[in-house]
Parts: C-alpha cells; structure tokens; sequence
C-alpha cells in the first residue's frame, strides 16, 4: 500500500492482468489475508484482489478524514455527561462511515468528527483504559473495568459506554452486572461486528444507540448495545446478564436468551420494556480466575475432573447435554470433587432453556452427589457468576446457596410443565 | 402409589387438605421429585401435589392399555420394509398418546398399538440394539449403531429408524453420517421431549415422519426428525451432520444449523428441500475416543492444553470466541501440542456462522502455528469428525487435510464478506 501512496478509504482505480476495478480501499483488517487486497465496489459488493496480480493503483479520491487534522468542534453546552471507556476492539477506535474502519486511538473529538449525532446529544469524557482484543480478556480486567464504570457513576457521569472486542462481551456485560449492584445509571457495553458490506458500519448505530440511553434518565443496570434483526436502523439494548454471542459475523450477533431485549432503539426513539428499580449503589469488584467452565460431550473421560480439582479449581460449572446431564461415569468423579470441597455446578450447552434435574435418573443421580442444578443461568453467566462469588470470598455451602439465588436477574424461573 | 392401586394414565380423583383434584395420572418421570405427583386436569394443565397433602386417591376410570394384552394386529402386507433400531431413551419404548408417556419394552406389535398409524405405512422389525440414556453414548456405541444400520439397508430395508435420547442425538446422527458412506436409503434418528403438557406427546407425531420419510424412495442419508416450530402438525427432517439440540425442553429442540431443515411432513405430505445424490454405500464404523472437545472461556489457564497433549489425545478441538479465537496465552501450548503431532482444529462457540480465521492478529497468529480453521462446522460435529477420522486411522497432515475437506457437506461454504 505504501509503494503506491493510497490509504484507507480512497476511491481507487486497481489494474489487474484480469481486468479494472474503481472502488474505496478497505481497511487492512478486511483483507481476506496478507496476500489480498478488499475494495469495495460501487454496487456496494467487496471484491478480493490477489497483490501479485496488481499492475496499478491509482488514487481517483482521497478519504481525507484520515489524514487531516480534525476541525476544533464547538461543544453544545448543558448536555448530559456521559463517560466513554475504551477497552479495546474494533469499535474502541475511530468509526469511519465511509469504509467502516478503525483506527486505533479515540478523543471526544476524534468521536464527534467522525460520528456527528453524538455532538448533540452528550457531553462524552473518553477514557482509554485498556487496548485489548476481547479475548484477552480476565477476571482481574473485569475488575478493573467495573471499578472504573462504577467512579464514573459516582462522579457525577449520567452514564457510562463501553466500548469492547464483541467476542467475549457477554462475558464482560455479565462481571460488570455482578460487580455493581444498583448501578444509578445505564452502563453499555457496545461493540461492531463491521458488516464491510454495507456503506455504514454498526459500529456508529450502536454507539449513537448506546448514548442515547447512557443519558436516558429512567435507565439504570448493565447492557450490550447491538443491532437487532436484520433492520439497519433497530439497535437491541440486551440485559447483561441474559446475553450471548449467537453468531460468528452478523451484525445482530448478540441475542438475549430467553426474554426479550430490554430497550430498543430507533433513531431518536428509545422504548423501554422494563422498568429499572433504584437502590444503593455499592461496587464489589473483586473475581478470582479459580473457576472452570467444562463442556461435557460423549465418551469424555472422566479424569478431566481429576486434574481440575488436582490443579485446584475452587469451581467447575458444567455444560452438561439437555436438561443438565453427564454420563453415569463422570458421576463418581463429580461425587469426590464435591466432598473435597469443590463447587459443581451445571447448566445445558443447549443454551436455551433451564436445566431441570429431577426428571432422569442421571439428574437426580447428578443432585444426590452435591452437584447444583443452576436453572436458566447461561453457561456463561454462570461462569462468571461463580468466578465472582470466589472473588468475594464465598466457599462451601454459602457459595453454593448464592449460585442458587437470583442476584441480578440471572435466573429465569423454572418452570413445572416441560 | 401401589398403596393407592392406581397407575399411570388412570383418570383419578385426588383429595387433599386444600381441595380435590380430578385428572390424568402422569408417568414418574414427570414428578418434579419424589415428594411430587403430577395429575393432568380437564383443561390440559398439570398440577403437581406433594404426596403428604394427599389424603385419599380415587380411580374413576382405569388406563387399560398400560395393563393390558395386546391385542394381535393383522399385518398388512406388501409393505414397505423399515427397520426400527432401538437404542434408549424416552421414544425407544412403548409410547402413549394419552399420558405421552413410556415404558422400556418396545415391539413391532407395541407399535402398532400405540401409534396405529403406523400400521398402515410400513411392515417394522424392530431390533432394541442399546438401552442408554444418550448421555452415556459412547463412539464405541455409534460404531454398533452404524454397523446395524448399514447391514439393515444392505440387507433390503427400504429405510432405518433409530430411537434415540435427544440428549446427545445430533452427536450420533453426526456420527452414522461420516461412518455410513452414500447410505442406499433413509437413516432417521428419532427422538421426544415429551411436552407433557399437551395431549398428545410429541413421541407419536415424531416417529410417524420418521417412518413416513424412511419408505420414501428418492431419500438418502442421515436425518434427525423432530418438531418444527410451534405447529402441532410440522415435522422437520434435519441433516445429521448439521443439527444441534438448542433447547433444554421445547419440542422444537433441534434446529438445522444455519441451513433449512431438508425435508418437512405435515400428515402425510412429505416436501423435499434437497436432492438425494446416489453412490456406492461403504461402512467405515471405527470411532477412537482420543478427540477432545475444549471450549474456551476468558482467562483460562493454557496448562489445560499440557494436560491434554500429556493425556495421549490425539485431536483437540477448540470453541474459540467469535471468528475462531483464544487469549495470546492459549498460542504457545497450542504451539507445543501441534508441534508434537496433535491436531488442533478450530470451531466457534458462537454456534452460528462460520470462524474466519485471517480477520484478526490472534487468527492469523493461531493458523501460523498449525491450528486448522474448521469453517462452518458446529462444534459438535467437528468433534465426531475427529474422532472418526482418529478412528479411520489418520494422522499428521493427512488428518488435517480431511479435518479440511468437507465429507459429507458438514462445511459451509465460507463468504469473503463478513
């Protein structure tokens, strides 16, 4: 790209021994790999070119917003403040319209220039607290992001946006709703699945989605902010304990398992679903990284659980099959960690649905042995859950009463008839 | 119950301190625990009643044919052969429209009574192979099962029904596609979640599509029937390479994975989606139990993969997050274990879509050192793909490459726009 002077975004004519192409130069991170080129074409399709085969590039447009210094804005005054956390990923960066791209350092400024609707509608302090893809993420992070989201609260902030990786966002939305109980305003995470093939990003919906309701005065508790459905203009705020990554590309990745998303938002039109009770707010932020999430498959071996426990693992939640099963002969094993004093927990790797352990033989096997059925909990927010209540130093049968208990609305209901 | 006399299925009246009950009787299994029994009222709820409250249990009208012989069923000739292979589980029994309940004994005849349409479709030889919840399904058990399969077709059967614990049913319908080669005709798993809350279960209404598509003569392969929908009447057939159970409970558990079912019946109307391709049907049955299946979590400790390299097996196959990734930390063992000859393949935890493995760093890092992205594949079929190919007696690249190769159109095409 250097050789031939072009960047990001610049509307570009390629020669090719198979012919030309005019379109804008998509960012690298859209290269199918470091062998191919991405441009995007007028009838909005990406093309592919191999770089071997490129005679010539020459620039027809430059994308200036890349390069320019930007314009000083005039900030509105009066609005509400909202704090905006960086934490890395796609969308912790510059949003670009035009190629969906990022780069990676953001200021109010940066944000304001390139996402315009914002400037109305809140006074954005931005923090760059880490630079992290998401699945580098950890407990001790969580900790970190949630002390961070909670001072803002507390500082007077009406709400706090969180830009994050979308890969384990779930996981994140999950730390920060056990980590801060009554949080007094909305806390967001928002991500980008940079759907390339389409002129906006959802990088720039979901986070002028996202401060819409970081400043709305009713909202209190934690969200992801995401597209919904195929609908180019419907952002779901999902709660951030009932949320899962469901697909690997799409822009309406996330989805909230078995209820509806809290909050939809449509252009300036925000329509909650829920109502959002106060109470005092207190930070617990402490998790500790002595929790294991095991899937359960067919012919495991069972000794699994051994090493687990061997490696001193305060916590094993299972992903067992249907409604919360292992095979008869991980049971023994799952009996011995219970009575060393590990915590065994299970939840179905169908992902929708409560496990229900009273109906088979194996499930009632499974509670005879100490093993704690964890109803409707995701298997992710199970993890966390558990990994918390470690971090708050909860052991033996008061770790596993709390398990039991819905603390944040985690637990759907079971319910009698299947 | 015995001190009542009454059974299951049997119209009672029960009367307790807080007032009487009169309805169906409702089988064990649905007790939602010993203290429990579940009665279904005239207007198809059930209710259940803690056994010390009861005080009297009337019969107000027996459920003979729980009790009674079976009356002996004129076989209509001429009909086409399928083969009914039972294997455990609540469908490979004696089902009944009434209670939608089971019991373990299952005959050509048991059939015929139970769900007399089927009298009238096919001419059953009914082969009760296993009695296993499908949670203690093993590959050595999917080898047994594809064996009596295929000599079922090979030996004249028009089509094969197999019974099965839905539980891990898409693991084993995964399992006879790769180990049955161009099966001559239809390999139907069948499975019930006994919505115990409707009349009739959805036992019957499964087990009929099943048989209806196994005479079929233009259908080949391995399906999955089960529930489509909210519809009573709507049956889907599901390719067994591509179905997923995401539903602890619904009856429409199973959904093809980002494809449509391939076939769906509504009575006896039978729609095919695809076209059935012909071959020369080959049995390769072998499974080895040296494949691992590791979901990722945010901060897992890398020692998991030593002890999985130390442990002799010889395939993992990793849930990464979204695209196909793991924490920095992760590539260094996965380095070492694919160093010392493991396969370590790739799928995403997101269930739906496909990894894409050159977007990010950590991707483009991971196939570096010699992780194999496996596309579209679900995690669970990966999973038994390795295990047969362990079983065929792969190794090294050879492994990989049909790791790569899409079998039996387990892969979906990847995009180049995400």
């Amino acid at each position: 790209m250097e050789r031939y002077g072009v960047g990001m975004g610049d509307l570009v004519l390629i020669a090719t021994k198979g012919g030309a192409f005019e379109g804008i130069l998509m960012p690298r991170y859209e290269f199918a790999d470091e062998e191919h080129i991405v441009v995007k074409l007028k009838n909005g399709y990406n093309v592919g070119i191999r770089v071997e085969e490129v005679d010539s590039i020459k620039v027809l447009e430059r994308h200036e917003i890349w390069r320019k210094e930007r314009p000083e804005f005039e900030r509105v005054t009066g609005l509400p403040k909202v704090k905006l956390i960086g934490t890395g990923g796609t969308i912790a960066s510059r949003v670009d319209y035009r190629t969906g791209g990022v780069s990676p350092a953001m200021t109010a400024e940066d944000l304001y220039a390139l996402v315009p609707e914002l400037k109305e509608l809140a006074d954005l302090s931005v923090e760059n607290l880490l630079n992290v893809y998401s699945e580098n993420m950890t407990p001790s992070l969580w900790s970190r992001i949630a002390t961070e989201a909670y001072n803002a609260l507390k500082g007077g902030f009406s709400g706090v946006v969180i830009a994050h990786g979308t890969d384990t966002m779930h996981f994140t939305s999950a730390a920060l709703s056990f980590a801060i109980e009554n949080p007094t305003g909305p806390i967001i995470l928002v991500g980008a699945q940079r759907s390339s093939d389409r002129p906006s990003s959802d990088a720039a919906t979901n986070l002028i989605a996202a401060v819409r309701v970081a400043i709305h005065p009713e909202v209190r508790g934690v969200f992801l902010s995401m597209h919904y459905g195929l609908d180019d203009d419907l952002i779901a705020l999902h709660r951030g304990i009932r949320v899962r990554k469901n697909h690997t590309s799409r822009r309406d990745a996330f989805e909230s398992i078995d209820e509806e998303p809290a909050i939809l938002v449509r252009g300036d039109r925000v329509l909650l679903r829920r109502t959002f009770p106060k109470g005092e707010m207190k930070l617990h932020a402490e998790f500790s990284d002595q929790a294991f999430l095991l899937k359960f498959f067919p012919g495991m071996e069972p000794e699994i659980v051994d090493y687990l426990v061997e490696r001193g693992y305060e916590a094993i939640i299972i992903e067992g099959t249907g409604l919360g099963h292992v095979s008869s002969a991980m049971i023994p094993k799952l009996e011995e960690a219970v009575e060393k004093g590990v915590f065994v927990g299970m939840v179905s790797q169908c992902i929708w649905g409560s496990v229900r352990m009273t109906v088979y033989e194996t499930g009632r096997e499974l509670l005879r042995v100490g093993v704690v059925p964890l109803e409707g909990v995701t298997p992710e927010t199970a993890f966390v859950k558990a990994s918390w209540l470690l971090g708050q130093g909860l052991k033996g049968t008061d770790l596993a009463e709390a398990m039991k208990t819905d603390l944040r609305g985690e637990v759907l209901e079971r319910r009698l008839s299947i």
